[in-house]
């Protein structure tokens, strides 16, 4: 066990090392070289452009040394935009989601003034450990001022209890108060905002199938009749992956064709030549820059007939559509009501912004969409438990002497005994590491296969898997030490109690672990990502290779974004922390504390200067966010009450502790009702304020030809496209002509009660 | 153990009960002086009316003897009615409750053939018993015929397995089939109805308090503004708790008034008296007649006074309306809807048929609401577990010692050794069985303190509750002996799987005590429903003294009802033995198909004859129904893995039958996606279809005219209401001048901005 110096020492090493980092952005940042990295955002927001100094060297490298002396004046800056100026120039997602940082420390901060003052002293003058010490048991300073230290039995254990509820009560205030405020900017954040295709549209899946009419008619019929005064317009969806991914192998191609152009104006001499097989290792050897003219060439005749063929056939077109109303209230009422009978037909959900949307998943039926589901979840639950395996597998067989029967013309090198240590340090802890690396990419290809029609429902729904990944493995793997299988067993086969009392009892040791887990994973992981390594190193080899005009300059620029599917559950991690140490190791806090101030620090100079979200949701994570707050609020009460109960404080502790999830709990379902539908839902009051205040400022607005082109899929986004346009007199007379007789109307819309009669 | 003689003696008694209940009924529904209390339901709809025989004898008895010959003929005319014509003669609620005994016989009946086919010779040459009788260990019969007949660690458990699989995709089967064709049977119910005021009638509540405006005028400026183009008028609610209660006491003195009339005219010569104070225990002796003519008068007085307050005062209508619609399709818009960006205020929901509304509960504030939710749950809790420890303090107080301290005078009489034995064997139960009498009530009354609003919800909620407690104390407390509590103990203590064993373990040991119980509770219980004997003597007993008029005995004729709140959860005992017991001990459940067919058949007749539901829910209590057979099946599934693991079966049974429990799950959410919204939202395209209709065939209808009166509290019902009708020009025109300024009205909109932002 570590004690107070070892702590120490850690600590200044991860200090220095993040301190490092901070020295190494700031002179990296005022580089010239280097300010397409560092200021991505407001070259794309066209407020910067690219350094014209007179000097060649000065447009490199900065001689300006007086900059170099407040080489941190970035962080003031960084805290000096105020809320509304940075969500107008960052969006809400990003001003809501460094929101987080500062819940962290609303909660937090107080909880660990609070508890040091009251409990430390408490546990400091418990003197079981110094009693355990004649006995020549070894303790450390640090456990001295925990929980540890109390005598079992002891009546100042509910100095802990009654910590415990102020806990609990402080993070009710602070996240009720903090939900409302988010609940409020969301409300204000969509009334504010000016016209947006996504106000007058609604997604609608699951488009039955019609003998007689195509699936648009199929569709405008239905809303000209059932939503007669407000339907609008609507546009198909047309499976266009095979498109896309020619659209992708053409881009590819172009890279290469311009990165061998540069080469050869570099060096005229020397034709550069490739070889035509697999990544260029075989095959015959031709001239590169033909070779990609051909290719290109060739991808573009197969783009356009395939572009052809996705417009005109009608099999292309999926039982999906965005269809737009004259109104936001006629939209609002849709988006909210059921529309057939047959609940898993005509499914109707607010549509995206047309950024969000992830078209690849507007098709799934409905039954497929639960057989879906159902894999899924079967899948995490192996994922979380039995991920060790396949990795335990592929560790047995990546040893030395598998290398050396795959590969035996490596033996001589690999024999030798510096490379032969390294391989044998190096090698079992690779298969994990590359695990842990591709994991947000396996929970979000799972995401994907659940069909979610967003990519924002994606990242929230990879988010909540990554988040159990993390509690159970992370911090259950930690505490009670044995893979996640075992806990597993232990969780089925020892009474519930009794699991309880064991993750209480272990909590406290493990305090020094997560104190150097937070120091090696938050401090110095945060500092890193101020500085951008990967996005700087991919930045200069494509500016030497593949830019040739200002326009290339500009792709080449990788601002990156948020990824709130992999970073928020790691916060949450920290929180749980937060909660289950405030009344067991009150000393861990600060270094958490410490932890979410630097964090928000950093992320606010990132979403001003580098991020660029990919799309804008209006923060509707926020529920997620809370509901995760909870549950590791709920997970810090149970500990609680096994370690008290484990400890043998007085048989009245632990049942005065029962309270306090079930009042959780019952806190969460009153916030749930109180605030969760301005997440969900858009009320029609707001609506048709809306749409009054419009008709009242521009009564001749064509809102047809506005949202003609709104939704259409981004391969198509720039061509002409070619969709039959809707008849204009038929959505004037709601009452269209269908193409059915009328037996085969009333057939149809008595189907479902024949199918079942007959069954 | 009971053997099989002993069960054999058992089903006798119960049989011969059941057949002298049913004689009896023979014979008392041909008596026409019973014909009222046999055949309610034919009377109210007007088809019977009272017998005019010729003789006066023949008046009360029923003198034709060839009737009493075919004294079962009741039976097959109770299936003869044809299911159509069953709904529309007793209502949907009714057909589709009986559906339930049926559907108990579709999943059991196969179930039933099948493992008495395949499992019964399996279990019988297990010859485990046989051995341990050389050991000197009791076993009975039907034990042989069980899963305790096959030796530990057999290979013959794998039949037991594939059956518990077998099962559980019988019943996914039945029950998917009974879902669709219920929901299908609700929406033709709903689609062929005639016209209704709820299906243009939306309930909304918490209107937020406004200080310009009365709560009448700002529930319609809000609709004329957020609904301009549906929005017909509104029936406000009146807090009419002290009038009701005013009527109902009016009334009963109305009946007492009667009783002595009546008495005082079949014996002129004594004038009847009584005392005025408790109970007419005390006080001064007084002339019956003119007191209650007197009292009478009084309360009319004091009800019109009421009356005329309750109208004019505004602070006795509550902040809650019933808003209609012009259209079908405008109500299911706003039902549907959020109207408010408040999701705590105008809250919308389909309006209950006028007849189910609960009017006490339409003013509860959110706020106030979850916290009567979080009490009443804490409150089930303790009723659940602990209600043994009430009772049995009242037993300590009720005995013997208890009585004589209390009433001395008693003394002599309970020392006699006779009564004595009698009060000791009888005290002890009777606190147990009187709580046990009470506790749907009480169940009911936690229900109406949780807020429900309609009497249909509330009868579902308290099935609810009284499903668990039946789960908790009958199955569990019979299995596990002991009481809840100890229970919740073991199941806190113990590991969850060594809990699942130990029941899985003691269940084949029950199955004897269930056999009786299913033939005591069950068979004899449902005999005895037919006999109706309360009703019967109570019917007598008013006819006697109460009934003057024709009119008096309409009166005095209590149909009844079927009581959803404590019928159905006993049913789901009855399934829920059913799948645990198919695997295990075969030979249970013919006893349970028995009582399936017989109560479907006793109900089938009193729905017919007797029932007149108080209300019609279109059969929306079934997704209760389907997801407590679903948690049946779940906790049969685990009970079958406890008892395979305990059995010592193969060890990779066990791990087969936990796929079991997911599909489940699985199961039922795929169910709920697809059924559940039939039975809680009205599609718009339904809607749209009956508008239409509608509008072809009446064209002049004039629906407010229609609406006026529907939605109005009972007591108001035949007295003429003077509320100020809304003033008609207001709402031709939506934009209707609302009373507040420009800049209050500002304010208002914004305020939870403004709040957030202060605090």
């Amino acid at each position: 066990m570590a004690t107070l110096q070892d702590i120490c020492v850690a600590a200044a090493i991860n200090i220095l090392s993040a301190f490092a980092f901070l020295v190494a952005f700031a002179i990296l940042r005022l580089q010239p070289v280097n300010d397409r990295v560092y200021f991505p955002k407001w070259y794309l927001k066209g407020l910067r452009s690219s350094p014209k100094s007179s000097a060649a060297l000065g447009r490199f490298v900065n001689l300006d040394f007086k900059m170099y002396m407040r080489f941190l004046n970035w962080m003031p800056a960084a805290l000096k935009m105020p809320e509304p100026e940075l969500i107008e120039h960052a969006g809400l997602d990003s001003a809501v989601y460094i929101r987080i940082y500062l819940l962290g420390l609303k909660i937090l901060f107080p909880i660990t003034i609070l508890t040091l003052v009251v409990l430390v002293p408490v546990n400091w003058t418990g003197k079981t450990l110094e009693l355990a010490q004649f006995k020549n048991l070894t303790f450390s300073n640090i456990d001295k001022l925990s929980i540890s230290n109390i005598p079992t039995g002891s009546k100042r254990f509910w100095a802990h209890l009654v910590m415990s509820y102020v806990c609990s009560f402080w993070t009710f205030y602070v996240l009720y108060m903090e939900y409302k405020k988010i609940a409020t900017m969301r409300l204000e954040f969509l009334a504010s905002e000016c016209r947006r295709p996504d106000q007058f549209t609604v997604l609608v899946r699951n488009v039955p199938p019609d003998s007689d009419e195509s699936v648009s008619e199929h569709i405008e019929h239905f809303f000209c009749v059932n939503h007669p005064d407000h339907y609008l317009s609507h546009q198909v969806v047309h499976n266009a992956v095979e498109l896309a991914k020619l659209v992708e192998k053409k881009n590819s191609f172009q890279n290469w064709l311009v990165y061998y152009q540069n080469k050869y104006e570099r060096n005229p001499l020397n034709k550069p030549t490739i070889k035509t097989g697999f990544w260029g290792l075989w095959g015959s050897r031709v001239d590169a820059i033909d070779h990609y003219t051909d290719e290109i060439a060739k991808l573009s005749e197969e783009e356009d007939a395939e572009r052809e063929r996705v417009i005109i056939d009608p099999k292309a077109i999926v039982p999906a559509a965005f269809v737009s109303f004259k109104t936001r209230w006629g939209a609002a009422v849709c988006a909210q009501t059921q529309q057939s009978k047959d609940p898993t037909i005509w499914l109707t959900d607010w549509a995206p912004e047309p950024r969000d949307v992830f078209w690849d998943n507007l098709a799934i039926p409905y039954f497929e969409l639960t057989i879906r589901r159902l894999l899924m979840a079967v899948g995490l639950f192996f994922l979380i438990f039995f991920f060790m395996i396949p990795i335990a597998f592929v560790q047995s067989l990546a040893n030395i002497e598998g290398i050396e029967k795959v590969l035996p013309f490596l033996k001589p090198l690999i024999e030798k005994k510096v490379v032969k240590s390294v391989i044998q340090g190096f090698l079992p802890g690779i298969a994990l590491k590359i695990f842990l690396i591709v994991l947000p990419k396996i929970l979000m290809t799972m995401s994907k296969i659940e069909g979610f029609t967003s990519l924002s429902s994606l990242e929230r729904r990879s988010a909540q898997k990554y988040h159990l990944f993390i509690l159970v493995n992370v911090f259950l793997g930690s505490v009670v030490t044995g893979t996640a299988l075992q806990q597993l067993h232990q969780f089925i086969d020892a009474p519930a109690g009794e699991f309880a009392k064991t993750i209480g009892m272990s909590v406290p040791m493990k305090a020094t672990f997560f104190i150097t887990y937070i120091m090696v994973d938050g401090w110095a992981g945060i500092a890193a990502e101020i500085l951008r390594m990967v996005p700087l190193v991919i930045f200069h080899l494509k500016n030497t290779f593949l830019v040739k005009t200002e326009q290339d300059r500009e792709q080449a620029m990788d601002p990156g974004f948020l990824s709130f599917a992999t970073s928020e559950p790691r916060i949450q991690l920290y929180i749980l922390l937060g909660l289950v140490y405030s009344v067991i190791t009150p000393v861990l806090l600060p270094f958490i504390v410490a932890f979410f101030a630097f964090s928000f620090l950093i992320f606010r100079h990132q979403i001003i200067n580098v991020y660029d979200q990919k799309y804008e949701s209006g923060a509707s994570f926020w529920p997620d966010v809370h509901r995760r707050i909870i549950i590791g609020l709920i997970i810090a009460q149970i500990i609680h009450m096994g370690l008290l109960g484990a400890s043998g404080a007085d048989k009245s502790t632990t049942p005065c502790l029962i309270a306090l999830p079930i009042l959780t709990l019952w806190f969460y379902i009153f916030c749930k009702g109180r605030f969760e539908s301005a997440f969900v839902r858009f009320p029609l009051q707001e609506a048709m304020v809306k749409d009054t205040l419009e008709r009242a400022t521009e009564p001749n607005l064509n809102l047809k030809t506005y949202l003609q082109d709104a939704y259409i899929h981004p391969v198509f986004k720039g061509s002409k496209l070619d969709i039959p346009v809707a008849i204009d007199e038929e959505e004037n007379n709601p009452l269209v002509p269908t193409k059915r007789t009328s037996r085969q109307s009333s057939i149809h819309s008595f189907d479902v009660h024949d199918k079942s009669h007959s069954s």
